[in-house]
């Protein structure tokens, strides 16, 4: 089916709407959890399920490279092959433009890497990177941008505009999947006279839906918090707006007010491997002696597997053994964390009352306790 | 309530049985699956349940160095830390007796080991290694005991079944919970005169159950395969046998015919974390590239989670992406296939028909292919 979006509700600048996707709906505001490798790290599909995550994130650089996006079609698209039924949306592999930049060249034509396994080349094109999604079949595909660090030279940030702008229409008219929405990248740093024209270019091109591309790679914690607003005011209202790998709880709750729709972002996975749960209090570090003995769960009113099943001292335990258990608990609690404050924000929204949410969370939050 | 073993059918030499304990029953021959620092690698609970695992091993050296049995009880024993309800047996420390040779010295009184986390000196006396157990709360707990290696000399073999039945001895005065079972361990090695001295010692002192200790420690394999007839035979058949640390797929099944009721061992596990899934028609190797387009799940009639979700393309995948979703996966399955041989196995012995699936079984099993 083709992609759509409703917008059902606003309040203030909050946003709930609905994506129409060949794998099922997604409502809006939405936390989509990362499985770069063609998995979310630790986890099955089946635990994703269990605790509401409604779409996934896989990473067209690293899927291209291994196992081959050519391999993935054969084998049946990447739902097939991860066994995860409902949509997923894939990068274009430009945020590897930023990451990897001391191991790709980059032109008009394309940017060429290194590959981070075995030195091969790898060209990507805006054409090579939409036929990558293409092969592995996400719902979402996204077009490939430049994403140049935050401090960068104004004068290279124009370039960067440019090629993204240029890429966008080059991926537009490669595309060709009609069961998939390709969504453009807006980019131009925290220079909002750039980044107006390069939405202005991008919404004259007619895109599904639109990302902000270029925050949480170097501004300040102030830049990313403010920056979304008048970025996201420049993008048509019923499209939907995605704010590419943010982030902590509070800036995504930030964020919402500010009109955007889509979130994703490692560190509820990573930092789960890394013993900090996140909850509606605020972080917890497992590792920590004072969990030794501390009977409760994460937090009593959360209802995935871990909180129900286990303790804080079971799980100090197992960070302490390294066992691996403990990083899958808790990346599956803080998944959960994050499915449930997003769903929270939609409750609030329909409801009329998300600045009153936003402020109580965001006070709670702030109440970081042991650590 | 109180342990009891019912021999319900025998044929041949094996048996199937049933062992009541306080946490539920147990069909026997039983696979226990093996969580050493309470909890089974990389697998919830619940994902051992989904499987059929009925009952797991925990481990009383490794559990009193971290996170302290003292600690355990305090917050309600190994069941309840764990997030485990079914039953669950405790070895002794006997067998890092073993193990960990290099580090302890023994006595008569104790064996005194160098914790191998901080180096901290740990006394594992017969009366500590009864009371940690009860301080677990295990359903089955199991007697200090020495487990020399193979190649001991005669002299020394003939000291450690002494010491073993003055340890099982005080063991079983030292043994307080009546809602525990306590097993003697028969050591004697493949010197079937000392393991019949140390059987008939132990049958006098009358345990709920008996285990044959000191097998998987070096021995060949022909003699592992021999020796635990015998020593079975030495056993009472209204009492449990558990032959501890075997083994593989074949080993278990020979020494089923040879009247053995209980196993664990770490290969389903150990190996799955290795990217080796076991399968009725011998090992795959899933790094091998013969799995890089393979669409069939590692064995068709398997209704694990693995099986009925994913291919071995996508193992495959996970394991040379280093994916921590791969040692999960193949553990699980391997735990899946060892309950399912010896839930075949015991289906067999009630329809008399063991000596034909066991020879079936392991014509099956030497068909090893791609590897």
């Amino acid at each position: 089916m083709a992609f759509r979006f409703d917008l059902l509700q606003t309040d203030g600048n909050a946003r709930h709407g609905r994506l129409h996707t060949s794998h099922g709906i997604v409502e809006t505001p939405v936390f989509m959890a990362v499985g770069t490798q063609a998995t979310v790290k630790g986890l099955t599909p089946q635990q994703l399920e269990s605790i509401g995550v409604e779409i996934l994130l896989g990473n067209t650089y690293h899927l291209t490279l291994r196992p081959g996006d050519e391999l993935i079609a054969e084998l049946g698209g990447l739902h097939r092959f991860m066994g995860w039924q409902r949509p997923i949306l894939t990068d274009s592999g430009g945020y590897q433009i930023y990451s990897l930049a001391a191991s790709r060249n980059i032109d008009d034509r394309a940017a060429v890497f290194r590959s981070h396994i075995d030195g091969a080349l790898l060209e990507l094109s805006p054409e090579r990177a939409v036929t990558i999604q293409e092969n592995l079949g996400a719902d979402i595909a996204m077009c490939l941008d430049e994403c140049p660090p935050s401090d960068t030279a104004p004068e290279y940030w124009r370039e960067a505009v440019r090629r993204t702008i240029h890429w966008a229409r080059r991926c537009k008219e490669a595309h060709t999947r009609p069961d998939q929405a390709l969504f453009a990248i807006v980019q131009g740093g925290t220079n909002l006279d750039l980044r107006a024209e390069c939405a202005r270019a991008l919404v004259e091109l007619d895109f599904p839906g639109y990302a902000l591309g270029g925050f949480s790679v170097g501004e300040t914690a102030e830049q990313m918090v403010t920056a979304p607003e008048p970025a996201a005011a420049m993008l048509p209202s019923d499209r939907p707006r995605y704010l590419m790998g943010v982030g902590r709880p509070q800036d995504i709750l930030a964020a919402i007010a500010r009109g955007i729709d889509m979130f994703d972002c490692v560190l509820p996975t990573r930092n789960g491997r890394n013993a900090m749960a996140f909850t509606s209090q605020g972080t917890l570090r497992l590792r920590n002696a004072c969990y030794k003995r501390d009977q409760a769960p994460l937090e009593s009113d959360c209802a995935c597997t871990t909180c129900r099943h286990f303790s804080r001292a079971y799980l100090h335990h197992l960070f302490m053994a390294d066992e691996m258990l403990g990083p899958t608990l808790l990346s599956l609690h803080n998944l959960a964390y994050y499915v449930r404050l997003l769903g929270e924000a939609r409750q609030a929204i329909r409801e009329g009352r998300f600045a009153d949410f936003c402020t109580l969370s965001l006070a709670r939050l702030a109440r970081k306790f042991y650590d």
